[in-house]
């Protein structure tokens, strides 16, 4: 299989192989001149808005084995900040069993799965950002076979907090079945992911689509919450050319309101995802794992072909208000349509339009010709990525 | 000789390397109810203590060779910090003699100079920890042969501080003479570390044990000092399977008192280690270094093998009281007993319990049953760690 | 070609290489008690002088390539922080024009343009750090031929920068033309930079010569400035083992005073290098690219031969003054002489030693004998590197 970078095996060792990507990311959101804030001087508009551009992602790391182990290491430089993005050992010596301890992915949501190289569009669905699943340390134990998995793990937060009171413990399981044949397959899976006190959600809220900008047009504000659990379900198929994928998800939040009384706040998010490859390529699925995976060009430029290129389409839903627990984060309302290109293998290019309604927001506020101001408005925006790993 | 990571000879270089290694670390810290801090409000628990878990070191780096020249190159990301490990440059072309100039340890202590993948139990005995001997940026000469060597170094403090105003000069030197053949060594050595004002200590505190904890029960608070004097013995041994290792240290602080006067706080510290291999292999140990190496399983797992697997016990004394200049950091003895399994060469796995006994502890106290408070007290903790390197 | 690490070519990729460089400073600048500040409270010495040193640059990277595109990744530790150097993907499919995006150098002053592997002393010209020109993300084309080349390029700043709520933009041109065979060549070159409001310069400043110090003896305070134009003219050549390169530049400044007022604040610079190599090697310049690269030495240490030892020497002028417009950040005239050995290829020794003459510092005074201070004064400082790249 052909690879980014040189694979090597030698005397005490296999496959070892450097890592890395590299993502630049443009993005124009409108509109900055009438989407702000409003206090007593008046209404302030959001300059996080407009014209953005960041290094998105910029990875080294390293991968190798030896004998049944296995490892995995990758490191991020962007934002101004040095995130480790794995670090973890695995042992796979027992059929169908792998074992991986030490900094990795927590089992929670399909997408969250998905390399962000393999994604559809440039950020992943808006729900799980808003809540944050992110990695962390701990066990987990990935039970599978030839087109199903059952993966569960038991984790401590603070991995990298030097100054961390409450370790916070988290428990998350996902399983999926596949069914069909290779070229015509559907995707059913389901995750949990429960948190708590010291590792449950403090905040929930989301950039409008594009991470370049620094605005939050959804928020919540610091909550006093004490854990969390999360559910979803995952719905997916590949058919030829074609390829879906929709995701329900709901966060059981427990708070604490002001006389100290605890209830269970609700949030929720969906997300629907179709796409298509004009050039004919099907979109690469890990049966074993049920995840998305690299999809390679069949012609790729330069050797006779135009590379692969796909066009997607999304509509995506989040609720960030829990009324009953008088929680107003607001609604958002998303409509994606992308564009993709992979010239060469391990190099892909990336196109997203979308237009977003945001309703009941707290933060943001949307001032009319007339000089008023509303809290349901919609914006448009586009971005552009460049793409690169190794 | 098996390597992690595969090494690279060609024109114009030589065994260019890859380095890394993931440390996973896992601890349960007690009694977290009972350990804590009192104030005018009543008892505080330390909640530092407890369920603790953390990457405690992941690395990346490179190695290798231009002629004879050498370089070494390694940056940790492990605290959601970005330290540089080694940044060396070394020349190897006279006989007995190494010259490095860059940024590498001090010549202080025999543990310190082995490698963290390579030391007995999961932390370094505890008095070096207190008093924080760490790499600097200098230049060092490495006189050695087959069975002894004499390492010296001069250092600036500072190397990576962009706002450094007082650079304090370092002059250290470590020797040791090695007796006995392969199979049965006796190791002599000795070293002395000298800080000039601005790179000596300020503070000297201790976690217990465990670094995934950010609790310090050995504390002697900020210091006026103006200078520091390490000077430390070391006696250690392999006999077969069963290995040794002993440090006895002591640290001359000068301080000022309050009317200014100067006068020298006498902190020290000793430590004795005693394992054995069960699976009977032999401690690596590098004669011409003076320093434990990577020890390598005899018979590895998946090749009719278990590994290697040794089991070591310890006591740890550290004393920072000095009563003459009012100082009252605390003392503390500790007695350790650790399993060390390597399945596979560069995989390793350690259980560490320990009793620790504080005594005159400055910043933590002990809540008693009968409600009332004590500055000696015991405690009791267990870790894990994930190992693997390449 | 001899490089410093091994370079792979494979199935989908070519030419992956693992990069890195280590640079090992210490300078003497005097004189600390001499060179201060002067409060109410009387004349303080500027410690940040004197005796210094630091890790210049620690980096590691990769790059490759994968059929028509490359890649080139670099992250420096330098200073406890973590910067990334490079980070871009570029298509090379066209003849003669290369089109880049990512995060890379802007394109003003031929000097910026050397690898600071390659230039000639320990530092770049004292101007071009003083207005801090810097990589950015953008987009470049580089149009070129044999003996010329015209790249330019648009920017958005903050690539990096996770808050950042105004994005300036950039756009900045580089061209050259080389005359006369490689052995006696003549290099002319000019370059633009403009910089629109939010990407331009805020503040200008300058350290004595060596990085290693944390002083400021130029230093224009924070401007109230909105876009700023660099122009610059360089005149360079090889004849043999003799080289030189001069550059001067000029930049506009747009500020506004108390009143609101615009104007053009002008900040000049000039410097001249001559060098020559003892040994004979001629300085390694690319003529597609009007820039100096890696020289190797003819006879390297341990082949018999001595390495390439060239000897150099600089004058360099900085003007942060721009009376008009009431800003009074000093001047500056400096003197050079380095010495510079490369023992093997991908290793370097440098010596420099300076004097240098302040006017009008606005940041500090000079203590006289007599107990009077000055703004008018001069010092010398000498600097050693220990260079490693691969």
């Amino acid at each position: 299989k052909a690879a980014g970078a040189p694979s090597f095996t030698g005397d005490g060792f296999k496959n070892f192989k450097i890592r890395g990507r590299i993502q630049s990311d443009f993005a124009q959101i409108g509109d900055p001149d009438k989407i702000g804030t409003l206090s007593a001087d008046g209404f302030t508009p959001d300059r996080g808005l407009g014209t953005v551009a960041e290094i998105r992602r910029v990875r080294i790391g390293a991968q190798g084995e030896m004998g049944d182990w296995g490892y995995k290491f990758e490191v991020d430089f962007a934002g101004g900040e040095t995130n480790v993005a794995d670090a973890y050992l695995a042992y796979k010596g027992i059929d169908n069993l792998a074992l991986i301890v030490g900094y990795q992915k927590t089992q929670a949501s399909m997408e969250e799965q998905v390399s962000s190289l393999d994604v559809v569009f440039m950020e992943r669905s808006r729900f799980t950002d808003a809540i944050d699943l992110r990695r962390e340390m701990g066990v987990t134990a990935d039970w599978s076979g030839e087109n199903w998995h059952w993966k569960s793990g038991i984790f401590v937060d603070g991995a990298f907090d030097e100054d961390d009171e409450v370790n916070g413990l988290i428990v998350s399981s996902r399983g999926h079945y596949t069914f069909g044949p290779k070229h015509a397959f559907t995707h059913m899976g389901a995750s949990v992911e429960y948190r708590d006190s010291g590792a449950e959600q403090g905040r929930l809220r989301n950039r409008p689509l594009f991470h370049a900008s620094d605005s939050r047009l959804l928020d919540t504000g610091s909550l006093d919450s004490t854990s969390s659990l999360y559910t979803g379900l995952e719905l997916a198929g590949g058919y030829g050319a074609f390829y879906f994928e929709t995701e329900l998800a709901t966060l059981g939040l427990s708070v604490r309101d002001e006389a100290g009384q605890s209830s269970t706040a609700r949030f929720n998010g969906a997300s629907l995802h179709l796409g298509y490859f004009l050039t004919g390529e099907q979109r690469a699925y890990k049966r074993s794992a049920g995840t998305w995976s690299r999809t390679k060009p069949d012609n790729p430029l330069g050797k006779g072909g135009f590379g692969a290129l796909d066009v997607a389409f999304g509509a995506d839903w989040v609720d960030l208000n829990a009324s009953d627990e008088s929680i107003f984060g607001g609604q958002q309302l998303t409509f994606l349509a992308g564009l993709s290109w992979r010239p060469v293998d391990h190099i892909r290019f990336m196109a997203n339009i979308s237009h977003m309604e945001i309703y009941d927001s707290a933060s943001h506020l949307h001032l009319k010709n007339d000089g008023t101001v509303e809290d349901d408005f919609g914006l448009n925006m586009f971005g552009l990525r460049a793409q690169v790993d190794w």
